[in-house]
Formats: C-alpha cells, structure tokens, sequence
C-alpha cells in the first residue's frame, strides 16, 4: 500500500510550558527528520497550550490540512492533561478506559515498586477505533487512529524518549510502508577541535565542485558538522551523497571523525579501542570525572575502560596517582610536567595500554596571568613511546571550558589510535 | 486606552525552510518574552509554509484564537513570499502598491548604489487600511492591521535583526499602551526523586485553595517541576506568588530541593556541604564518573570535593577501594554489601565527612531475571551511623537509569544532610 499522492503531514505540541519562554519544541525536528527521510511533505506546525477547547481547534486544522497527523504531548497523568478528550472531541469519538491499558499501567507501577494513584487513570482512556502504542518508557501509551486508508492521526507522549521510542517502534513503520521513497536525504560528516572558519576554507573545492547549496557547515561544542543534501529517488540520490561524501573526506581527510548526527568523539574511540583490544583510564582533575563519564556513556565500555580517578585536590594527586609534591608545588597543578605524570601514573596504576590525563583551569574562579581561566592541559601515555601533550587555551564558561577539554582529549587519543592501525596495516 | 480583558496573543512564523530540520523558529521566543513582560497570554504559535493557502486558514485561526496577532516572514521579494496576499485574502481587504512605499524602496537601494529588481515593487503592497512600519534594516516594511480598538494584526519581517528592530519600534509600544502594568510572573519550585504524579496528588490541597489554573506540574529527567503564575500589579502579584508559594512548601516539605527553573540537586547539595563544612567523594561504577562530573559542575567545588573514584572494573573496586573478593563473588558488584564497602572504603581513603557509591546495572546488556537493567544500588557512608541504602528499580536507556542513579545519590545525601541541620539546630 503506497501513499497514491505525496503525502501531507502536520505536527501539534501541546503543553504550555511550550508556549513560554522557558521550552522549545524540539521534538518536531526529529519528527520531521524522519518525515524528510521518507519523502513525506510537513505542511505545518503548532504549539497550543494545555487546554481542551484549543487543542480541539488546533486537531481540526491539522486533519483538514494534512493526511498525517502527529500529537504529541498533553498525555499525562495531570488534570491539565486533555489531549485525549480534545481529540476525542475533535475527531468525534468516544473515549474510554481500556482495562487492558490500566492492567498495565499497574503492573508498570509494581514493578517499580509503587502504586499508580488516581490521577493515573486517565491515562488509561482509549478513543473508540484507536490502536494502543505500547510505551515501554512511561505510563501513558501513544494512539493511533485511522481515518481512512492512507491517513492517519497519532497522538504520542511529549517525554522526548518516550517519544523518540514510539517514532521508532510506530510511527516510522507506518509512514515507510506507505512511502514511495523519492525524499530528501540528508548526510552530516563531523569533525572535532578545528575552528569552523578553517573547516569552510577546506571545503573550497567541494563548494566549487558541487555548488554552494549542496553543503552547509555548522558550528557548535567544539565540533564542526558538514551537512549535504540531495533529493529524488533513493538510487540517484544515494549517488550524489555518496559523490559529495566522498569529496569531503578529500578535503577534511583525517579530521573526519564520524558520519550522522549523533555520532560522538567517544563512539569513535570507544570503536578503535574495542576493535584493537586496547585499553584506556582516566586521571582528571578540573574536567571533575567528565571524561570518564563521555567514554562510559558507550554500552560494552567495560571491555576496555576497567576506570579512572579524579583527582580534584592536589593531595589525591599525591596519594591516588603518586604526583611528587615537589613537582606540584615547582610547576603547578596546571602544567604540562604534571599532566604527563598523571598520564603515566593512571597508566601504570591500572595497568591498561592508555593513560590519559586533564588538568586545567576551568573558572570562573582560580585564573592567574600566567595561566588564564581555559588553561588546560592534556597528556597521553602509551605504550613504548614518549608522552603526547597538548596546551589549549579554552574560550567560554566553566561548562564549555570543561567540554572542550574532554574534546581535546578525546581527539588526541583518537589521532594516536588512527596510527596504530597504520603502523599495524604497513 | 487599556485592555478591559486579558488579552491573548497568536504568533505565526511563515516560511518553508522553518519546517525543515535545518532551522527552527526562535523568532517567537523574543516575541514571547515581550508578551510576557506585558501581561499578554500567548495562546498559540504555529509555523506554515510558503503556501497562500495554508497561510490565509492559518491568519483566520490565529484571529479566531487571539485579540493580537503576530506574523512573521514571506515579505522577502521573491516570488515563494506570499504573507501579504494570505493576510488579504484572510482579512478580506485589498492590496494595492503603495507609491511612497515604493519611493523608500528606491531609496534605501539607490543609497547602497544599486537599483531595485522588479520583484522588489511585491515589497511595496500594502493592505488596505494598514499602517506601515518604517524597516530601516531591509526593504519590506511591517504592516500594522487594526481589527478594532484592541485588536491588532502585526505583519513583520522574519529576518531576526529587521524582526528586532520592529518589535521595539512597534509592537512594544503597541501593547505598553495597552497594559495595565499588569504583568504575567512565575515562580518555580523544584522536586527529585519523586513520580510526578505523586506530586501531584500531594498537591491536592493546593489545586483547592488557588485553583487548578494556578498551577502545573511538569516532569522531566528525575525531577518534577512545580510552576505558578500570577498575574496583575507587581506588589498584588507579589503576594499571590509567596502564598501559592508557601500552600506547596506545606504540601511537598523536603521533597522541595530548590527554586528556580536552573535549580540543581548537586547545586543544593554543594551549597549545604560548604555551609556546613563537610566533605564528600564519590565511588562510581554504572554511572562511570557523572556524580563527581555533576558535583564538580559547582563552583569551587574544591572546598568540599577532593575526589572520586570510577572502579568500572571488579579488579578496580579491589585495588582502590579494598573491596573483599569474597564479597563480590557471594553478592556479585551491584548488590548492597558491595555498594556499602565502597561507600565506606571511598570515605575511608579520602578522609572526608561523606563517602557515596553507586553501583547498577546500566545496560543495554548485563540484565540478569535477578538484577534487571534498571537495578541500581546507592549508598551513603557518614559520620558517625550505619550505611543509608536504596536499592531502586529505574526506567528508562543507559543514559537515562544513569542520570536518575546520580538524582536518587544526590537527593539521598541532601536529605542526609537536612537532617544534620536539625541535629545541630536542636
């Protein structure tokens, strides 16, 4: 069953926190990403607030603008929750507590050791007609109510990882079974710790090669993303990706780090550690246990991160890592001699192939003229050869001071482990 | 001239690429921000395309919903910038090319020395009835639409510098004029820990006495967010806000661990422990290093954090922590004896006040029928006392049962720490 015209869609968030300064909605851009992918046309976009008349005018404009309709939000526990009767109303349906539904929403509760109360009851209420979408990740389930045979209105939770499960689970299915595949498709190569204005310069050839509008490059948390585009069927489009692709890896050449979106600097080192059987631990002092933490975000990291330490004051230096007070009270914390022992010592200590060390100042407070707030340094102990180190001066605030540091660890590990390979493949 | 009602606003932003994935509309959050200030409810924001059709159904609900209305983009002079024949076609009125409009067209271009295309004379119409508003920054003027002697349809650039300047010059004037003074203000205060719909049932007392409308409920990332609103003159407002605030003080108790929207736990927990002198470090397995990454996101967190340990590995929790191979054998590493000696041991090692461990399972892997993922053990060693433990059960990926083990450790150590007050107090 394919969409017999290009297919119409409309998004509504509802919430009133959405209409304050307060929130965005942000999870339209990953309905639409996933619209974009399979050729579907997103015609409009609303927030209304939380309230029942509204969201029934609102869900009214959406079915007479579009064949597919995407609710999301308002499915709470809370009385100010009333997507459920406002699409009720506004499709002209019953709405009804399904047993089933409750039953489960119990079981859900016990399981977590507590009792659903009252309020969660209406959680539990089903328009006539409507498919239940099971949501392992909260109370409410999502619906899906057919309203002919290629049109379709979906009211999914506004939890982003609630949602994002039934896009995947549900809605994604839906949409693709019916798609013709002529959409837009869209690529992102990532780079890290290099300035955007160096990145777009390096990119002079594909510009000229393939047009200005074929790629955009986009800044942000110490990572350059290059985006490209193509539209058409799936074949010809794949082509020119791939082709555009291909002539940014010439340009960037190493500095690419991973393709898509979401890929991170951690994925990738977690990837050539695994794949190289290496192994790595942490020694951290003013990233305060961020590094430890990136590389643990990776399921499976255990198989080549058995831990780290942070080593906030200068005494846990001495005790935990074995840092000579002469040389702490001769160079400072913050310095590259220091670094380098930590980097050696957390290898030594944990008996792993890597040991990597951050110090730095991350502010607000603690800056000197002679080692500014953005000081940091960073050492890289491995095997058989001499410590690498890298001095960076970070701009911004104690976050992003604190981020860009872990970037500039993880990009010096990920440059290393790209030798290894090399050496091993000569 | 004052509003006799509150006055509700709609903002629409037009333009196809504001539904794509590349760009979002953050026009109206600033025009949010100046409806808020005034004591104007924004009801509803939505986003179409560069389509006369959409955009015309689109002016008609924003009018039908709303006594202001503010719309924003497609006066650019290309061919796909409709905005101003919906807006006719909406309201019924004609649209006519405006010879003094065309004149400062002209103009502006003659002075950066070049002349207008023909598609800039689309840029000179002007509805029938509507005020033009001067656009120093680019060539199409805004349009001021009365719709009666409180209603108002604003037609604005969407370029957000020409949006800016406009907002200013026209539409803050336009509703200052209108405003009693009578602004919206908000106030939060902040829960952990706890389901959301606890929350609210505990609130009960709170919906009786000022209403349902008074406040909400708003659940998100282990906390629940408690928010109210008053509206009216500041000192009136003033006063409705400290009672609603002190019906939910008296409702929730401790649960409330700060105010404030940017409120956090290890913020709270930070400002305790430097009040009352006491250290911390941490012991972390499943959560790899983010409760000392949390903790150390404080300021000055050197005071009272001398660090931590990431033991990922059972070897690690051996070697740092002196944790009895028997003991991880007989209840293996996410159990409570384990998390307790940890606790103890990191308390122990770093001579600190406090020593706090967290051991679970993450996943996706590592479930077992007897320590699903999700199962999480949290122990707090202090002076003086046995180990506090929770064991809980959490929802949610890898990410997500990460970040609610450090809420459960944090809020644990807070109400520890609640209690030490009152000892000393008492």
């Amino acid at each position: 069953l394919l969409f017999s015209a290009p297919v119409r869609a409309a998004i509504l968030a509802v919430g009133s926190e959405l209409l304050s300064t307060d929130r965005l909605d942000t999870n339209s851009l990953r309905i639409t990403e996933l619209l974009e992918r399979h050729g579907v046309e997103l015609v409009r976009k609303s927030v209304v607030g939380d309230d029942v008349e509204a969201i029934t005018a609102e869900i009214r404009a959406c079915v007479a603008a579009a064949e597919l309709v995407v609710v999301g939000g308002g499915l709470g526990p809370t009385a100010d929750d009333v997507t459920r009767e406002a699409c009720a109303a506004a499709l002209d349906r019953e709405l009804a507590e399904e047993p089933e539904v409750w039953a489960l929403i119990e079981k859900r509760f016990a399981a977590l050791g507590r009792t659903p109360s009252v309020n969660n009851r209406r959680q539990a209420r089903v328009l006539a007609g409507a498919t239940v979408l099971a949501n392992a990740q909260g109370s409410a389930p999502g619906q899906r109510i057919d309203l002919g045979e290629e049109r379709a209105l979906f009211l999914l939770p506004g939890v982003p990882y609630e949602l994002d499960a039934l896009l995947v689970a549900e809605l994604e299915p839906w949409v693709a079974a019916r798609s013709t595949g002529a959409g837009r498709e869209r690529r992102t190569l990532k780079t890290a710790a290099r300035p955007e204005s160096e990145v777009d310069a390096l990119l002079e050839p594909v510009y000229a090669e393939f047009g200005r509008e074929a790629l955009t490059v986009l800044a942000g948390a110490g990572e350059v993303r290059v985006c490209f585009w193509a539209t058409g069927e799936r074949e010809a489009r794949g082509r020119r990706l791939e082709a555009i692709a291909t002539a940014v890896r010439r340009a960037l050449g190493d500095s690419i780090f991973g393709e898509g979106d979401e890929a991170t600097l951690e994925e990738t080192v977690a990837h050539a550690l695994g794949e190289r059987r290496l192994s790595l631990a942490t020694a951290e002092s003013c990233t305060g246990g961020l590094l430890a933490e990136r590389l643990t975000r990776v399921p499976g990291a255990s198989a080549w991160f058995p831990g780290g330490v942070v080593t906030y004051s200068n005494r846990e230096k001495q005790r935990l890592l074995g840092i000579d007070a002469e040389l702490l009270a001769r160079f400072g914390a913050v310095s590259q001699p220091v670094a380098e022992a930590m980097a050696q010592a957390v290898r030594r200590e944990f008996g792993v192939d890597f040991g990597i060390a951050i110090s730095g100042v991350a502010g607000p407070d603690g800056g000197t003229a002679e080692k500014p707030v953005g000081t940091v340094h960073v050492a890289l102990a491995g095997p058989g050869e001499e410590v690498a180190d890298r001095r960076v001066q970070l701009p911004g605030d104690r976050g992003r001071i604190r981020w860009l540091a872990t970037q500039v660890a993880l990009e010096l590990l990920r440059r290393r482990l790209l030798k290894i390979t090399r050496e091993g493949a000569a």
